[in-house]
């Protein structure tokens, strides 16, 4: 049975991707990312060019309008990106929360997995996207609900698979260079700025992963301010 | 708080909008429908007549493209619609089964609610929906799990309510002439015909339960064969 994996070009869903690659072979891994209006749109291309990495299929599900009147610091049109970590921010809803996002990329993805025959569907949340609350479509307790939803809701053909919920983002940086992930091909900066502005909070905590595994980070950051 | 109401322009969401009403006022209230490659797409102009009526906001959702391959009888491009009652399909899925359709809509319609800060998303599913299976996404296992998955992945801001959940079709009627529901200018045959066939499995069901009730449906059916 094969995958369909959540694939954004950032590096939590490129380690899962290496994941589902690793264990149904590229033959039998289909990955799906999504234009939804984010200010990181060139996200895509990296998708694209890590879906071509591991030889997978790819598409790109254009979601409907339905995020025009949210306030995320992602979207085109939102408040501008912090230029702090993830520690620093204030505790309660993050600034960049997406209204109900991951479960609209789940339920499609869900759709495709289910018409594609795929009995796995990846998503690539880590433990630190849970943390305090911050995205809450992002928690053990969405994810249990959604894995229920998923197989309830496909006549248990469809299972939702984490396999990052319990890692921090070192372990998921570990984990992906054991298996070759093509980190250089990726993408995380939130303003999509290439290189990256290296001062948003996924910047810093994507850097940060990296020299907790002892090297730097493959991609390239503006320089220090 | 306001609520958002899935509206298909069908008979149970008609009487699930009537009910939302009747709790939130008109003004509060707002309904979504889905543009998805439905055979019957003329439901949309019967959801907005419902809509309009009932004096609340309205808008339609384009769901993209990722049904292509699905070989159900509610899309264009699918095979024939039955022409026989529900009770005498085939137990299992039933052929009219959109893939993960319903949590696709229930993700994109959360969106919309925690937008608007509607705290409640009424979707009409109801009883016979969920028997022998048919429907996978019309289940009391599914709508718990997707309950779940939008009130933790709002940050608690979002309660899916599902009235019509434990009541018949007759039921669903009953409780709908009470409130005036505005059942002439609903449609609900799945080839999306004007007369309704009077033979597809929902015409069928329709023009019974009115009949329980001790009643003729209001809208015009072919002459039967």
């Amino acid at each position: 049975m094969g995958a369909v994996v959540l694939l954004s070009g950032g590096l939590d869903s490129t380690t899962c991707l290496a994941m589902a690659v690793d264990t149904h072979g590229a033959a039998e891994t289909h990955a799906v990312s999504f234009d939804y209006g984010q200010k990181h749109r060139a996200e895509l291309d990296h998708a694209a060019a890590v879906a071509d990495y591991f030889s997978v299929g790819h598409q790109v599900i254009p979601v409907p309008s339905v995020f025009s009147g949210a306030h995320s610091t992602l979207l085109v049109g939102g408040p501008d990106n912090p230029q702090i970590a993830y520690e620093d921010l204030p505790e309660g809803q993050s600034p960049a929360y997406v209204p109900f996002r991951n479960a609209i990329f789940l339920s499609l993805a869900g759709a495709v997995a289910l018409i594609r025959e795929a009995g796995s569907l990846y998503f690539g949340a880590h433990s630190e996207d849970a943390e305090r609350w911050a995205y809450p479509d992002c928690t053990p307790e969405f994810i249990g609900a959604m894995a229920n939803a998923v197989f309830v809701g496909t006549y248990f053909k469809v299972r939702l698979i984490s396999p990052l919920q319990w890692m921090t983002k070192r372990e998921v940086v570990r984990q992906g260079l054991e298996l070759k992930a093509p980190y250089h091909l990726t993408m995380s900066c939130y303003d999509g700025r290439e290189p990256a502005c290296g001062i948003c909070p996924t910047c810093r905590s994507r850097r940060e992963a990296f020299r907790a595994n002892g090297i730097e980070d493959p991609i390239g950051y503006e320089p220090d301010l």
